[in-house]
């Protein structure tokens, strides 16, 4: 059995914990698996390298960065392998170079273009216990390149698709995926299996867990993701493909998003290719665009609504201005927040979003926009509502039994 | 004109004088120079690296060792080209596997085998000035080396030698070579020029200068080169082939060495190869023995002595001991010190050593023994004498004008 584990920066935050990490490798070792084992910079490091950085630049070169950056995870990489070797375990650590991993040429969040597993399958062909450096590689040029925020995830996904690994387990501080965050609802459970879809629409609930383009990647390679805790023995949340089971459960979690603002655009002009040519503006001044609702228009003006991240509302109006008399008026709202629920069993069940919306008309709470996918239904609401919203839709699809 | 220039830890020591570096070679470049700049890690950064790893061993991996080691440079490289580029010069950031430079595959105390000087001369023609990470390459299978102590300094000669640089200027805290150690004496002069067999004769006054491993491969590839401060505008002291000026100099300077103590060895069976035996027998114990005196023997027995470092007598005791009965008695004196004068003068002038034994003479300073070379005369003395010793030959050579 050949498993890929990743543990993120927290727990190989001190030389205690990478011993810990350490010791729990080994264990997986003494029950027979074959392992490779990506690690992050300790905790802490990475921040302290760009803060370096910008005593000198305010913006310096990616090429730079990425060579700064990238010592981190070697110097956690040397160092589990080294205390594996004390303790008689034949270890060796590999940069991403070392292992295989070629990426495009873009610095700081370079995507991996290919992998060649022959490198670390001669070690584990060895009997080695192969650590990887994560969040790095090179490009065809021979730069050093790194994968961006949670790249170390990805190189775990990627090196468990490439090797054809029986599964990957990501290693952090928290034991796995909640129906909720447990901050707002203590009631929340701890859910054994989710399906990536889910995953992916639950981001905020497992961003401190997963990030999203590793989710992606190991749906697309097939990769059966665990999400675990380094401090304990819990199972974790596995994250898989659709099943049967999942479908039979009708909601798998909510989750609330307060870092939104709401735009409305009243009387756009309703032509062809308007809403086009806004949210193009919107791309180029690198505003990401969350929920878009349009209504069929009446008297040839339609009302169009979306939300954007709050830091960026500021840069909307600006572009919203631009269009001068083709937009009658603009309101907008920075006070509130996307409280969401997500569930493969929406699909084949019918009234799961009405439910979702007399659950919060029970709480007098008015609903400013709703966006339906396949598994969610996402609601715009105000602000000061989010945390009760979310507890009341937890009751409501029974999350806490 | 290209220049090489290297900063040792203390001169990048922190974020501050990494700015100072980079406006040293900011300057060098509004002078016109071509310039390759090799950098070391952050002083106390190579040490906590290694004080994490044995944390976890005793005895690390080597292999482990050099990728955790290497990290450090990195950081220095990546953090000065990001402030050249912000003062607006164009800098380009590599690692030692980027500048070309592969080594053997003994790891921490790798040799450089080869510089592919292609990857520098494409960036330098592009206009480039090039820092380099030191102290590291990688061997032929592209695994990560470290050159041992003073690495950086065997970077910055190489790449001086396979680039065809016209000088190579060695950066500490120190602004040259002096006469002698000035805590010992005070009026020491800062020497203009030495030549390289001077300087390597004189190892203990440069020793926190240059590492006499550079100083072999910088004579051996004719690189001119400086040691300098980089805290300072002072001229520092070229170190070069021998010319005529120098050997119009009887001594360049007076060297001390308290790390010694003195084996003699009596009634010695006077056979052919028993010296050898002794010394083959102390290599093999890793004892690193300095002077060796013998003297023509008497009665079918000779006398002979040989000093050591002092942490290493009590090995040399056991290994004095194994030879029973061919060696009829051992005396040592751990209370001694090595006082040198070195000069290339003493080539062609007399006197030079006779001055040298009158002079302690005067001072009733009793000389245990006597080893001379072409350009150097060694005398080993009671300890406490050390530097009175230093202060008369000093005056002796008037080196104080």
């Amino acid at each position: 059995m050949l498993v890929v584990q990743k543990y993120g920066g927290t727990s190989v935050g001190t030389l205690e914990r990478i011993q810990n990490v350490a010791n729990r490798v080994a264990k997986a070792r003494d029950e027979g698996k074959d392992l490779v084992v990506v690690v992050s910079a300790m905790s802490g490091e990475t921040n302290k390298l760009i803060e370096y950085a910008h005593h000198f630049s305010k913006n310096p070169a990616k090429k730079e960065m990425d060579m700064l950056l990238s010592s981190g995870e070697r110097v956690t990489a040397a160092l589990l392998s080294i205390a594996l070797q004390e303790m008689g375990y034949d270890a060796v650590a590999m940069t991403g170079r070392q292992a295989g991993i070629v990426t495009d040429t873009t610095h700081t969040y370079a995507r991996i273009k290919h992998i060649d597993p022959k490198p670390i399958k001669e070690q584990i062909a060895q009997g080695k216990i192969v650590i990887v450096a994560g969040f790095q590689g090179i490009n065809e040029e021979g730069n050093v390149t790194t994968l961006g925020r949670g790249g170390s995830d990805l190189t775990a996904v990627a090196l468990a698709g490439a090797l054809g690994a029986d599964q990957c387990e990501i290693y952090s501080d928290v034991d796995g995926i909640y129906t909720t965050d447990p901050r707002i609802e203590p009631k929340a459970k701890k859910l054994d299996t989710i399906s990536y879809d889910e995953m992916l629409e639950l981001a905020s609930l497992g961003a401190k867990v997963l990030q999203n383009r590793s989710v992606e990647l190991a749906k697309k390679l097939g990769v059966k993701l665990y999400a675990r805790s380094s401090f304990s023995d819990n199972e974790g949340t596995l994250i898989t493909e659709e099943s049967k089971g999942m479908e039979e459960v009708l909601v798998s979690g909510v989750a609330l998003d307060k870092n939104q603002a709401r735009v409305t655009l009243r009387g756009v002009a309703d032509r062809p290719g308007i809403a086009a040519e806004i949210f193009n503006k919107l791309a180029e001044e690198n505003i990401n665009v969350d929920m878009i609702i349009q209504n069929v228009g009446t008297d040839g003006k339609t009302n169009l609504g979306f939300t954007v991240p709050q830091s960026e509302i500021d840069n909307a109006k600006a572009v919203v201005a631009s269009f001068g008399e083709e937009i009658e008026g603009a309101d907008y709202d920075e006070n509130v927040c996307k409280v969401s629920i997500v569930g493969v069993g929406m699909k084949s069940h019918s009234g799961v979003a009405a439910k979702a919306f007399s659950t919060l008309a029970e709480n007098n709470i008015n609903i400013q926009m709703i966006s339906t996918s396949e598994i969610k239904v996402s609601m715009i609401i105000d602000e000061k509502y989010g945390e009760l919203a979310v507890r009341s839709l937890h009751a409501a699809y029974e999350l806490d039994k």
